[in-house]
């Protein structure tokens, strides 16, 4: 790894575990003007934790000195300079509903994210079959909360009530909606109802691809 | 939402942007003896920031009086208890590899995991079509930093080099890792190569299921 001077870092660090080791490290880099985007502790054992942090420093700032005095801390043991998950998985489209058409709208979203990550970019898929109006309305929100997310595929046969009013929130949201033609208020929430669910993934796949010449706004109709 | 005493908590809040306001969240978290397990900027513009944290708080205490303190900062402008992503989304399976191969086993997977979810469990299936050793080898290595992700699949015709190092590296930290049956080294890095993508999807979903007897350790063969 390089150590680029300013940007978003990612460092993946050993430490001591238990509570209050984070509000150390947060203290130093808030001293370094540093800008926390995210942290996850990715295991943890009575002897260490795995802690991956992402941050955004000031553009003048070498990531160099903050590391050296992340290392230096009595609770952290190693530190490490890593690829950002958005360097490494890119743009998220979620796809969920039932089994059978989350697959095939799985299937055209990741054939098509094959031939952009090819030419360079980084479009990840990610499923959850789901059934029940509740599962799913919760579901649709929490997207608004997983890092990266940029488009949403509804895939079922019905879905409506609180799916619906999910749906126009996480809309609000910026997030892209995309619904299968289905029964139920969902598809008159979303911002393009596709029919066939391979057209779908590949539709929405092409609608966040920098690399793709589709833009929704663009569109002469919202229907396919 | 109930307000649980202790345990794992989620919280989703509103606060004002830019650096050191992590720094003082952290500091009312550590005096409620909390153990902050992931943070996210989920968005953040000029006005506010929305953030989301899951906490781990122990056994006594109850989660009210620390979201009343949070409220009470300053810099906080919103608080809202909420369901953690562990409970929504689950279990996670990573499949990795060329577009074919990668469709085919999501298919498989998504088919299992549907059967799972809807006997109460939470799988998702996450996927990331990609080329070429050094994007893969990186790809491997971060699994080890998704949150919640249990079992990795690697789908291609030919994979070796520092992609069999990554999988040895992500086994060791107790990941499980499926191969298709293919050139290359990794299928001999791999706990299980399958030849069939569909099946090979479906043996990695029932792996990590909590509702399905079928244990990897107890396998008669590793090749199938």
């Amino acid at each position: 790894m390089t150590q680029p001077a300013g940007g978003r870092i990612a460092v993946a660090m050993r430490m001591h575990p238990g509570p209050g080791g984070l509000h150390t490290i947060a203290g130093v880099i808030a001293r370094h003007r540093g800008d926390i985007k995210s942290v996850d502790i990715a295991s943890e054992t009575d002897q260490e934790a795995r802690v991956y942090l992402e941050i955004e420093l000031p553009g003048e700032l070498s990531s160099a000195q903050l590391v050296d005095d992340l290392r230096a801390l009595p609770v952290v043991t190693d530190v490490m300079l890593v690829n950002t998950l958005q360097n490494i998985y890119g743009k998220r489209v979620i796809i969920m509903g039932g089994g059978a058409q989350v697959g095939q709208v799985a299937i055209g979203a990741i054939s098509e994210a094959d031939r952009h990550n090819i030419r360079g970019e980084r479009i990840s898929v990610d499923t959850i079959p789901l059934v029940g109006e509740a599962a799913l309305a919760d579901a649709v929100r929490a997207v608004a909360r997983l890092p990266r997310a940029r488009a949403l595929v509804l895939a079922g046969a019905l879905m409506g009530g609180d799916i619906e009013r999910a749906v126009r929130e996480v809309r609000e949201r910026g997030l892209l909606v995309v619904s299968l033609n289905m029964a139920g208020s969902v598809p008159d929430a979303a911002d393009l109802v596709v029919t066939d669910p391979v057209q779908a993934g590949v539709m929405t796949v092409m609608a966040i691809a920098d690399t793709a010449k589709f833009t929704v706004d663009r569109l002469q109709r919202r229907i396919f």
